[in-house]
């Protein structure tokens, strides 16, 4: 069933590129006010792109932008249930006179790799939803019907925080539930090697405040008698790492679970280009972090703290002699397989009691603790996304890692129990939320045929 | 010569405490431009006070406030040459509502040691400064003359920061030469028992930046790969003390000079009251600074290290996952004797280096450095005083140190080459800066007539 579908796919490349440009001219900014018609238009256009399709679908309010709720039943019986996640808002294109064209007057310009898309939300997501639209459009339109059960979930608040997606699966959970969500918002490892991002690093931030005196004081009438607070904060803070790197909080590597050889074998033959790496970020050195381990280790699997920001006493020009009464510091931690956040954060707490010196006293507030992401490298979901991706490209797809989290993919397990397959298609220079912000027309449509095989390997779980 | 004057000091008390309610009544603000004419009125009032004297009085234009400087060639001969220094200006009396009494309407109230007198400035300094014109005045009346050489110098600007006095000090150098400056703008130990300040701490003021990539990063995407300058800061600032409360910076108290033994056993003779010092602060235990130390030790003979303010990275409310490009701390030092400021900020320097981590670059601005001042306890100037207080008090005169440093005692050692007698007679209670501001007649009396005294004292000097 699967080659008349990918056919249909080569052969209709042009059809497919109109209609993403279609989408890609509504200028669905979700962060300004003067675009919210547009944002309205989005959703009706995803309605009348899905309904042909034998969707029912819904654009629902919420406390914010709406979100589009779709619903097919497939072909009945034990069918795989996907839920596909999108968003069809956009980041403001600004600064606008660092465009080559009308930032949505979708253009095809010619590139090392062939035609690129140029146009905001070129790649994200609208060109990277597309694909799992046009997948679906043409196993309709060849066999009439879809070999799954799919059920759609399109938000337009990705590009400020997702606010309301929480609200929105906690309500509808029902609605919502599925075997497993499918998004295409990550990138490949390269232009020719797909990817299935596997692992996302969980997130405990914390804020943590030193007290000590109760007003501020004259550093010449108490200085070298009373507790400094910022002396004692960065104290604290001094002491988070050691001389290689790693966290001296007792325990905490505890639970960390070790990648397997394989996979450390499988990311060795990535070949990480870590100059480039950090050049990306102005740096020559891999200063962060545990020294004996690989920057992809590092950044994947193993867990890290940053001071996210540090605040006290005088910041103004020039000098000023106080000991203030308070300091405070947000202090991040990602976290990694199978660290619990609550075992981290009163480990954290025992930490801070042993280094904070006598008289000042501290505060640790907790602004948000998530476990970190890893899908099974056994799970069925995962390995029929490999075998997708394998009958498209001619190189083996790679299991990434992420650093960071992605909100949709801990709310569908934490709300809904399913895991996420972020398989994305975008590359490293593609500029997402920068000026001419562009999609490889290869990455397309080769993303659009990897959405077809993967239907197919859906549906063949089903067929055993 | 001196128990006529003395003597006429106790008979007409009531005279002076009316010229210094007089003074009192005139609200020099210095800070508000509002009572620019006030500031003018109060240097005329002093030109009143002193051309009766025999002084030749000027009332110099500076950027800000006029200063006064006046004159009086004394006996002739090798006599003392004095300059007395002091300020006119007043702090805001806000908030009024707390005051029981118009702040300048002065008002004799009945406390614990008699009559005391409310009013903004009673003490700081205008009261303080009134004790020695009217020593000067009671010798002038008794004896038609002075026993010394007199130069006096009354600025109006030291409530806000004596922006001006330095220029003033450079400008008038010369005719400001004289053997010893004399200052009345510190407290006795209590009121009982006078006191000479006779060592300030240095101040060696200084601002670390550290900077890493070159813009701000996402902490998920490069967490435990790159390094985090406010990691390094902080990593930086806690290695800057040791368990015990020592500076750890290489040499740091190689130049310390110990109190002698004689210093140390007056010390203990004072049985400060570590309770109401620590609770002065809002705290019960002094855990600052060296913990092998007593607390007199620490604020006036050792060096000390406070971090007086720092700032970088995400310090709003909430959270924000973000590695910054740069944090920033302001650190200072208090230097005691003989330490040398430019052999600590090498040795500083050298300290950073070797802490920062790998992949962070390190700035290190001087804002200011000072060395400690300290008069020797072998001092004759020194010895003239607290012969003076002697005669007044029962209690014997003690030696004070101060952590903090006072402006006019490092600048006329530094541009007039000379030490400041710092004699001063106000209390801990007196509300400097405060609503009800008092100083204690008792304390206005004595620490006149010991006015008179150190006069004698000083003639005696050049009678040898």
């Amino acid at each position: 069933m699967l080659d008349p579908v990918l056919n249909r796919i080569n052969n209709h490349l042009d059809d497919a590129i109109e209609r993403w440009s279609d989408f890609l001219r509504i200028p669905s900014i979700s962060t300004d006010p003067a675009y919210a018609d547009s944002m309205r238009q989005a959703t009706e256009w995803l309605r009348g792109q899905l309904e042909p399709l034998g969707f029912q679908v819904d654009v629902r309010e919420t406390e914010g932008h709406p979100v589009v709720i779709a619903h097919h039943p497939g072909p009945g019986g034990d069918a795989t249930h996907v839920l596909y996640y999108g968003h069809y808002d956009v980041q403001p294109p600004d600064p606008l006179e660092l465009w080559h064209n009308d930032p949505f007057d979708p253009t095809l310009v010619d590139g090392p790799h062939g035609k690129r898309m140029v146009a905001r939300g070129a790649v994200d997501d609208k060109g990277q939803l597309m694909m799992w639209m046009e997948a679906l459009r043409a196993w309709h339109a060849e066999h009439g019907g879809l070999p799954i059960r799919a059920t759609i979930l399109i938000e337009g608040e990705e590009e400020v925080g997702s606010r309301n997606l929480l609200p929105v699966l906690e309500r509808y959970r029902d609605e919502l539930a599925a075997d497993v969500c499918v998004v295409s918002d990550t990138a490949m490892w390269d232009i020719d090697t797909p990817a299935v991002t596997y692992t996302l690093r969980g997130l405990l931030y914390t804020e943590l405040t030193c007290r000590g005196p109760s007003h501020d004081l004259h550093s010449g009438f108490y200085g070298g008698a009373v507790t400094n607070p910022i002396n004692a904060l960065t104290r604290i803070l001094g002491a988070l790492h050691d001389e290689q790197g790693r966290v001296r909080i007792p325990g905490f590597y505890d639970d960390v679970i070790e990648p397997s050889q394989e996979e450390l074998a499988q990311w060795q033959t990535l070949n990480m280009d870590e100059a480039g790496f950090l050049g990306s970020a102005g740096v020559s050195v891999s200063g962060g972090g545990e020294q004996d381990r690989t920057l992809l280790e590092r950044l994947w699997s193993r867990p890290s703290c940053d001071i996210n920001g540090i605040l006290g006493g005088f910041t103004g020009p020039g000098a000023k002699t106080v000991i203030p009464r308070e300091a405070s510091a947000k202090i991040s931690f990602r976290l990694v397989p199978d660290q619990d956040p609550d075992q981290l954060i009163a480990a954290f707490r025992d930490f801070i009691e042993e280094q904070a010196p006598a008289g000042c006293t501290t505060e640790l507030e907790v602004h948000s603790a998530a476990p970190a992401i890893r899908i099974p490298t056994t799970s069925p979901y995962l390995q029929a996304a490999l075998n997708a991706m394998g009958t498209v490209y001619e190189r083996e797809p790679v299991l990434l890692g992420c650093g960071g989290s992605i909100p949709i993919a801990a709310w569908a397990r934490d709300i809904l129990g399913i895991d996420t397959l972020l398989m994305g298609f975008s590359l490293e220079d593609d500029g997402m939320h920068s000026p001419n912000e562009k999609f490889e027309v290869t990455c397309f449509h080769r993303g659009t045929l990897s959405h077809v095989a993967l239907l197919d390997e859906l549906r063949k779980r089903t067929d055993y």
